[in-house]
């Protein structure tokens, strides 16, 4: 049941290149293997007389009108590559109010305006979504998640899905370097933009959790309803800590279903994770999801998580999926809504880093806070003095504080007391454990 | 395109009852999600008056006939969870030639009968093959395989994927235990069946191996034309070795293509990998699949290979996807033929572990067979003396001697001559190094 797809390609760039050559080197094989039958008509772009990195074949013509493509009645699945929501916005919901598939790798687009796309594919009957490459680039998650669980029940998704800062997090284990360090030694290796705000204070992995809280639980996440924390308070103490603790950090998004399996728990943050499990072994620039359910226990995809052609890749998968199964053999692009609370808070183990003026009376201090909040303290550990973190000075002591397992807003708490009692002369660093 | 399925099931054993419990509790669910209609009319047994795991709903049967599901029109789905091959194959040809789609669980019939099983499924037009719990239980890797590389060029497959010899090696590695202890321990345990050659010898391997190979090269692979070796010369003295060397064992079914792409290598070994990769971080019995591609570089996939829930998933996975997309939406089960030569030799570097008479002309001796053999060594190490491995006595010495890059076929003559001028008292132990 192949259906030949004449395809308009909004995007020439660094993912929108790399999916024109892969089509274009793979399309005579693909078409002995399966009748699959693909050809990229139109590629929109703003500048048709830049440089591009590949060159263009006969039965392909550069525009920059939208309308080209999006008036071509001939052209029958639009492939948006352009980044942005505004632009992108009105190509993807023109396409498929057209009644034209859609294929993109756009996770802001997704993330901020899932409740219109999801109506809008399901209002053009026929139209169907991929967005293979929207969360974690080359790893076929998605699919994985429409079709790999489908007689299971998951309990939580887990990954470290942003390549950028992975990369930070894995030098700062592995050389004791510092954040600003790493920032600019992955600033200047072209890893983090001058801006890196989105990549280190964790808005991109909010994106992509929030995706993937939709598959794995039918829930309409929207975005300002994750609590983010972001990795730019990090401190070389912090990694010596989690060490001592057989841990290291990874900035990790999380959708947990709580034990009554009608609370779902969504979150970005910093975590503590065991050492040689598979959130710790993911190292650089790799992205891996972890998805814990009843029948699969645990079960694990890693890959590279951004790039041209591994991001292209899973744009190529979506691609060829619907010209050599038909649109009957896409899978449903979301699942059936499932009524669930969204629930800010959650139980875990954590760890504070205190930064308190050194002196008698401090341990007492924190120890006569946490109890106030109703947090339990596991154990102390006192960081390096003076040069522990970015910028301490002397006289100052970092206290780790590792709690037995509480809520969120109880360490919440905890943290306001020591700012509001003014024991803790920082913000203090605070990091759930897995 | 939802097909609705009346499913015939041959088995309700440990994987055929964990799928009736899958699909009677989730078909609801399933129907509504996606109109999904699957019944579960006949299961075949042996002995219909056994004690099963499970309540039977109304609306199925058991029989123990095979026709009885076979010569039913209304079934138009087979779901084959008996093994051996004997049957399986009678019931899974017939089914086939019937025009009802097979859903599969074995492994051993399919790597016995591939392109059999491949002719009767491409000349009944409309059938289609699922086997996803062939392959490492409860791991999509074979859907993965079908879909997720459609533009990429797969450059090999490595797996662990015997989870019986995982769960050993691991207590092998973390505990030092030898080989015969760890084997009673998993026996006790019921991990290892009373004889456990198709599982210690790398035989299962052997039969996943050759399916993997086949998705990732369209090659057929007959199952004499994989060189196999298992773990049962395995001693404490290579985990110690390994772990000097940076490394652990596992049991390994590697396909990998030649340089020059037209050569595929295919078998079964221990190998000695690095410590903190995705190979080493799969303990117990877990299991792991690792592909090398040129757009993805290397993805990896982690999950149960094994048990009673993660292979139903599996089987509920195909039985779904099936009865959610159609016939039509189910991917070829296989890939276009690609004309490859099997090269039973392979380029690595290898580890050879030589026991010796202790003496002073052991170490040239050594070195003079491996120079003869073409065979450069890159350094040599000294197992324990006497206690070294199971059973060595007192007045021998391991060896353990590491190649520079070399062909396996070399290291076979090395060993051959340390054999043939009695240098080695008994076989020496060979695995490459990843
Ligand atoms: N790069 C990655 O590793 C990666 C990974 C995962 C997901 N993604 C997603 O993939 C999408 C594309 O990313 P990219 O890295 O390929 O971006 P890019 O290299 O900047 O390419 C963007 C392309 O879109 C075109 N374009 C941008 N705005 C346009 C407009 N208003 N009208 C017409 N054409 C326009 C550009 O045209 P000109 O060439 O003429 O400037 C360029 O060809 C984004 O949604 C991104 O989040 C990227
Ligand atoms: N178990 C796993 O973890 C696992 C993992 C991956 C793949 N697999 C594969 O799944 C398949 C089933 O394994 P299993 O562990 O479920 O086996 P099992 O527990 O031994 O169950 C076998 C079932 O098949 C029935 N059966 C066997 N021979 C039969 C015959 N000649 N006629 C009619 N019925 C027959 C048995 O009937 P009675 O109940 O009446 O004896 C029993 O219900 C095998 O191919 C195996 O390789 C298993």
């Amino acid at each position: 049941m192949s259906l030949p797809l004449k395809v308009g390609m909004f995007g020439g760039g660094t993912v929108g290149g790399g999916v024109y050559e892969i089509m274009e080197q793979t399309k005579k094989e693909l078409f002995k293997a399966g009748g699959v039958d693909v050809t990229i008509a139109k590629i929109c772009v703003r500048d048709v007389n830049k440089k591009r990195s590949f060159e263009l074949e006969k039965h392909t013509t550069m525009v920059t009108d939208y309308d080209e493509i999006l008036e071509d009645d001939s052209i029958n699945c639009v492939v948006e590559l352009m980044g942005g929501v505004t632009h992108a916005k009105d190509v993807v919901f023109k396409a498929l109010k057209k009644g034209k598939h859609v294929v993109t790798a756009n996770k802001a687009l997704l993330a901020q305006l899932l409740p219109e796309v999801k109506s809008l594919v399901a209002e053009n009957a026929g139209t169907t979504l991929g967005y293979e490459a929207a969360v974690c680039g080359g790893i076929p998650i998605i699919h994985n998640m429409q079709g790999s669980y489908v007689g299971d029940s998951i309990q939580s998704v887990m990954g470290i899905m942003n390549g950028t800062t992975n990369f930070m997090l894995t030098k700062m284990e592995t050389e004791g370097a510092d954040y600003a360090a790493v920032l600019k030694e992955a600033q200047d290796l072209g890893f983090a933009e001058a801006d890196p705000t989105a990549d280190v204070e964790g808005h991109d992995v909010q994106a992509k959790i929030a995706l993937l809280a939709k598959l794995a639980f039918g829930q309409d996440v929207a975005l300002d309803k994750v609590p983010c924390a972001g990795i730019s308070n990090l401190s070389s103490t912090d990694f010596a800590c989690a060490k001592m603790m057989g841990c290291t950090i990874k900035l990790v998004g999380t959708a947990a279903l709580g034990e009554s399996k009608d609370k779902l728990a969504v979150f970005v943050s910093p975590v503590l994770v065991p050492l040689g499990g598979p959130l710790a072994s993911t190292r650089g620039p790799g992205n891996v999801v972890v998805v814990r359910s009843e029948n699969l226990t645990e079960s694990v995809y890693a890959g590279p998580g951004a790039g041209r052609y591994p991001t292209a890749n899973s744009v190529v998968n979506d691609i060829v999926r619907l010209a050599r199964l038909g649109a009957a053999g896409t899978p449903p692009p979301f699942p059936l809504e499932r009524p669930l609370e969204l629930e800010p808070d959650f139980e875990a183990c954590f760890y504070v880093r205190v930064t308190a003026a050194d002196g008698l009376g401090v341990l007492s201090a924190v120890g006569a806070i946490a109890s106030e909040a109703g947090v339990s303290v596991h154990s102390v550990l006192r960081g390096g003095e003076g040069g522990g973190g970015g910028g301490e000075e002397a006289g100052v002591v970092s206290l780790v504080v590792k709690t037995d397992s509480c809520l969120r807003s109880q360490v919440g708490a905890f943290v306001d007391g020591l700012k509001g009692k003014k024991v803790a002369t920082a913000d203090p660093v605070v990091m759930s454990i897995l």
